[in-house]
């Protein structure tokens, strides 16, 4: 596991490159490489560059389009539903999110289902895209079956992640992106480098049975919805899945629970696909729809302050409140670099050569 | 633990008698006991009947009123903010989901935040009146404190449960009401009339330690955010919570975090409140501000046939979809009628004592 490390801005243009490369214009390079390369700044390592090649091999197979022609086909005030044309989702996700900030503008609220898209990177990127017009931002996407519903043996669902990023005064923004898991499928894949066990509660095996080997899914196994099991609430962590899944994709026309296309493009595409391509939702919602924008991100830094200054456990520092650790880790790399593991450099070497853009 | 058994007509007449008796209107008497009984006709017994005598010594107390003048102080297209008028939340939250409904009739969506108001019931009656008009409904509310944030021994955040009803076609509609922890407050209340322990990762001890004494609520413990431990995603659970609380208070003017009001009128107020009583949240999304409802609702049984031909674990006949349980327990409960608690009959006896409102 030794590790290179290299600049923020060099990978953003080694990425804009390669997405140039495989036939992206300038402005969508421009936009796919900040979406990846958001994930890796805060510390999301398995949606960011370690998934370049991926995207290349799916435009390779014919399943990414780099030259979607991506619109609305059907919209209310408040609402659209855009089709992606099969474009990267880093791509569609920024017009869709877009969609709905200009929806709220003009009605309170905006909100757009997706179909026909691809993985988008992570959510955040997209939600945090609201904060900056003074809304908030929501953002989930579906994604190809890894985990089981409470009580079954077979994967019906993705990670399906939820993100809610709110605005606050003199405090950054609050900022809550997380997979419907007990734990994301790039925190198994890490164990599976290192080969050490997973934690009772993440994953099951073929039967059902409670695993702790992180290579279970190859098996049969899948990832369990938060809470693990139903002692512990895995049927609401199931049912969250699930939300996503349906406001993603039933509401759109994108293919759903075990139809979501996989990301590897080696992978087959599942059979009679009730929709196109994957789905994803968006909303967004003007503070000021609701109560001036000044008093709210008064009440938000209150809100904030309260929760920082809980009394912690022994052994913590402090209470966090979600986004803290990521913009944490998003300061230290942009001035200390992104260290990236040797197998994720050798992919973008390989990249590197074979479409003669420096890395 | 001996129960005794009544009809959901019996109860809801009984109920609506209470209610006319504290000085709601008809309208409002009628509206209030539907909605507190639709939670003991669901199995939820912890939020029913049982809470009755509650909502007298709210209404004792001064800190309810029956009478309220709710009202609309701010909106937008697809927006509005209601003030409660300190009116009971089974009557304000009719109010607030109807506002959110001709929302989404004219604009396609509608989102209400909900200042000034009590404890609302069970979030799942309120986004069903959603459903039955062909929209997606949404309801949450916050609650006072008794979840400690991930790595906090302060008790921050309520129960704080979210509902997302979901209109399907042949199939009854998809129904998620989940308290965001673990388990909700009300299994631990049986578990402590039934004097057994609670599962580890329920509940900690007021240092933060795992605890399975369903008391330590009462020794300064709390309950724990769904996942339970920060190794199984509480950090999740807790976002959740504190994202029930944003939408519902501090977008509204209630209070919020440990500032929202308790439901026993024993209880003091918080001191330096910086809202107004409890907040809810609510949407209602048209399905065809989407796709037509027709599509729709299709792939919605579709959806839900699939999940619920998974093939199960050993032991377990087979996966359920949300909300599955709570209609097994409705149609049992309005054949055989709703068993009460001993405890909970003495408290109905009571007030029909007091009132003299037959039981």
């Amino acid at each position: 596991m030794t590790e290179e490390v290299f600049s923020y801005e060099r990978l953003t243009a080694f990425t804009r490159g390669i997405f140039r490369s495989i036939g992206c214009s300038e402005e969508d390079a421009h936009m796919a490489a900040k979406g990846l390369l958001s994930a890796d700044i805060r510390g999301i390592d398995s949606h960011g560059i370690a998934r370049l090649i991926g995207y290349v091999r799916l435009w390779e197979a014919g399943r990414a389009n780099t030259s979607p022609h991506i619109r609305i086909i059907h919209e209310t005030p408040s609402t659209a539903v855009v089709d992606g044309d099969s474009g990267l989702g880093l791509v569609v996700a920024p017009f869709a999110i877009n969609t709905a900030i200009e929806k709220a503008k003009q009605a309170g609220t905006g909100w757009v289902s997706v179909q026909h898209s691809n993985h988008f990177g992570i959510a955040a990127h997209h939600a945090l895209q609201a904060v900056e017009q003074d809304m908030i931002g929501i953002a989930m996407t579906n994604a190809s079956p890894l985990v089981a519903p409470t009580f079954s043996t077979e994967r019906l669902l993705g990670t399906n992640p939820i993100c809610v990023a709110i605005p606050a005064g003199e405090e950054p923004p609050f900022v809550a992106d997380m997979a419907t898991t007990t734990a994301a499928n790039g925190k198994l894949e890490i164990l599976q480098r290192k080969n050490e066990s997973a934690p009772a509660g993440w994953i099951q095996d073929k039967t059902g049975r409670v695993s702790t080997d992180p290579h279970e899914l190859k098996h049969g196994g899948a990832l369990l919805p938060l809470g693990g099991d139903k002692e512990h609430g895995s049927h609401k962590g199931y049912a969250l899945g699930a939300i996503v899944d349906i406001f993603s994709a039933v509401l759109s026309g994108a293919n759903y629970g075990p139809w979501v296309p996989p990301f590897p493009a080696f992978m087959a595409m599942p059979e009679q696909m009730p929709g196109k391509g994957i789905g994803h939702f968006f909303g967004a919602m003007r503070i000021d729809a609701f109560r001036p924008a000044e008093d709210f991100k008064k009440n938000m830094d209150k809100w904030i302050r309260r929760f920082r200054s809980a009394r912690p456990m022994e052994g913590y520092e402090q209470v966090l409140v979600p986004g803290d650790p990521e913009r944490i880790m998003e300061s230290e790399r942009l001035e200390k670099g992104i260290p990236l593991l040797n197998a994720v450099v050798k992919d973008l070497q390989a990249l590197s050569d074979k479409f003669g853009i420096a890395l």
